[in-house]
C-alpha cells in the first residue's frame, strides 16, 4: 500500500498533540523510514512519557514554540480549536520551506487561520485523516492507522498546490488514500456523515437515559440497535464540542433536518398511516443498502 | 446453560412463521430434545422448503389452522400483526392444555388478543427473545440464538400463572435469561431501548441521503459513526412499519422528545454556549459507559 520511495523524507518531524492520531502519524512516518527525529508536544507529563515509551517521538517537549523550530514538518493533531491557536502561536518559528499540515475534522476555520497567520517561506495544506477511535492517547496509536483510509486534503487560500502535492505524496507514502477537497465543502458533507451521526447519539442516549432511568433496566431491555446507534456517545465530550463548534453552521441545519424527519416518522405512526411509514422506512433502508455496497471491499462485510 | 431435564417434552411443535426466530426456537427445542415433531407455517413455498431442508421443520404447511390440530406446543413468531390474526384464527383448533406462546416484539395488544380470543382448556403467556439479526429468514436461523440472552415473559390478563411458569421453564430449557414484565411495561421500555433507535437509525439515513446525494461521496466521507447508527435501517420495512404501528403509542413521544434534544444540541452549537453543550455530551457519554458496564458480561467488550 504504502510507497514511500515517491517522497522525499524529513529530517524532524514536530507534532503537536501526540495523541491517537498524532501517534500513529509519527509511527506511520517512522514505519515508512520518512523521518529521522520525531519530536512530541503534549500539555501533559503522562502523555510526553507514554509517547517516548511507545517510540512515537524520539524527544517530547510542552512547548510548541520550542519544537516547530528547525522541524521540516510540522503537524498539528489537537483538538480543532487549539489548532488554530497553534497556527497563531508557532508562526514566527516555522523554518523556511517547512511543510505544515494538521488533521482537525472540521476545516474552514483552520484553513482560513492558516492562509492569513502562516508566512509565505512555508507550506501548507490542510489534512484530516478519516481514521479513529473511541479510544485516544498515544496508547491506542497503531502505525497502520492510516492504512488504506481515506485521507482528505484541503488546499489552503490562496494557491498552496505545492503544499498539497506534498501532502498527498506523504499521504500515499504512509498508504492512506488521498482525497482532493474544498475546506467548506468538506465541513458541509462531515456536518452530515460524522458530526450529525454524533449529535443523533447524543440525543438518542439522553432521551433513553430520560425514559428508562433503571441502569439495570435499560441494559436488561435493550439490544443491537441502541448500542450501536449510541456507542460514539461515549467518546470525548471536550473533543466533540470543540467540533460542534467549529462546524455549528453545518450541523445545525442536519440536526434540525433529522429531528423534522423523527417526527414524521412519529406522526405516520401516530396517525396509523402505513403508506407513509413504508415509504421512509423503505427509502432509509435503500439509502443504507447503498451505503454498504460502497464501502464493502474491506471496511464492511 | 440449558437444563431440560426441569422442562417437560412436547409431542408436536407447531411454529406458525418458520422464520429466523421460529426456526431458531425449533432448532433449540431439538437440540435440546424437548420436541418429538416440528410441524413449521410459512405463506412462501420457498420458506417452507428451507425450514425443511436445515431441519428446523419436520413438516411444514401453508395453513395455521391445520397445523396447530393436534399439537401441545404453538409458538407465533410472524410480525406483530399476523400474530394478533394468528390468534383468532387458532382458538378453535387448539388442542387440550396446549402452550401457546408468541415471540412478538410488541406485547399489549398480543396479550390482550390472546386474553379475550383464545378458549379456557389452553395455556397462554407472551414471550419476546431479545434476540435477533439484520438477516432474516430460515437460513438465518441457530439454535443458540436464544443463549444467553433476554427473553421476557408477559403474562396475558387475567391469571396465566400456569402458563408463565412453564414457559419461564422452557425459556430456561433452551439456554435463555427469563424476565417478567407486564405487557404495558414491556412496550414502554422497549419504545424507548429498541424502536426509537430504529427510528432514529432511519431518520439519520435519510437526512444523509438528502445532505449528500452523491452515493460514492457519501461512503467516501463516512466513518464508523455514520455505519454504527445508521446500521439497523437496512431491517426489513414491513417488519418495522408493523411495530411502529403497534407501539405507536408509547413510540411518538419516544421519538417526539428525541427530537427535542436534537433541535436543543443544535441551539447550543449555534448560540456558540460552550457549557451547555459539555453538559449534554457528558451526560450522554455518562449514559452511554454506565450501558457499557451494565451489558459487559460477554455481549459488549
Amino acid at each position: 500500500m504504502a510507497d514511500s520511495k515517491q517522497v522525499a523524507g524529513f529530517e524532524r518531524a514536530a507534532i503537536l498533540g501526540i495523541g491517537l492520531i498524532g501517534a500513529s502519524f509519527a509511527l506511520a512516518l517512522k514505519e515508512a523510514c520518512l523521518v529521522d527525529e520525531v519530536v512530541g508536544v503534549a500539555r501533559r507529563q503522562s502523555t510526553r512519557n507514554a509517547a517516548e515509551r511507545l517510540g512515537a517521538a524520539d524527544r517530547t517537549l510542552a512547548d510548541p514554540q520550542e519544537a516547530v523550530r528547525g522541524a521540516d514538518l510540522v503537524y498539528l493533531a489537537t483538538p480543532v480549536g487549539t489548532i488554530v491557536h497553534h497556527l497563531h502561536l508557532i508562526a514566527g518559528d516555522l523554518r523556511e520551506g517547512c511543510l505544515v499540515t494538521d488533521a482537525g475534522s472540521v476545516k474552514a476555520a483552520i484553513c482560513r487561520t492558516a492562509a492569513e497567520a502562516l508566512p509565505e517561506r512555508v507550506c501548507f495544506a490542510g489534512g484530516h485523516p478519516m481514521a479513529g477511535s473511541e479510544r485516544s492517547g498515544p496508547e491506542a496509536a497503531r502505525a497502520d492507522l492510516f492504512a488504506g483510509n481515506v485521507y482528505f486534503v484541503v488546499p489552503a487560500q490562496p494557491g498552496g498546490d505545492e503544499a498539497v502535492a506534498r501532502l498527498v505524496g506523504l499521504v500515499k507514502a504512509i498508504g492512506g488514500r488521498p482525497l482532493l477537497v474544498d475546506a467548506s465543502e468538506h465541513d458541509t458533507i462531515l456536518a452530515a456523515t460524522s458530526h450529525l451521526p454524533h449529535a443523533v447519539a447524543v440525543a438518542t442516549m439522553l432521551a433513553v437515559a430520560e425514559l428508562v432511568p433503571d441502569e439495570r433496566q435499560r441494559a436488561d431491555f435493550s439490544a443491537g440497535g441502541l448500542r450501536d446507534t449510541t456507542r460514539i456517545a461515549s467518546a470525548s465530550p471536550e473533543l466533540w464540542r470543540n467540533v460542534f463548534l467549529a462546524n455549528a453552521q453545518d450541523l445545525t441545519p442536519a440536526c434540525r433536518l433529522t429531528a423534522e424527519l423523527l417526527r414524521e416518522l412519529a406522526d405516520a405512526a401516530e396517525q396509523g398511516d402505513k403508506a407513509r411509514l413504508l415509504d421512509l422506512l423503505a427509502r432509509a433502508q435503500m439509502a443504507r443498502e447503498a451505503l454498504s455496497r460502497e464501502l464493502s471491499g474491506g471496511q464492511e462485510p
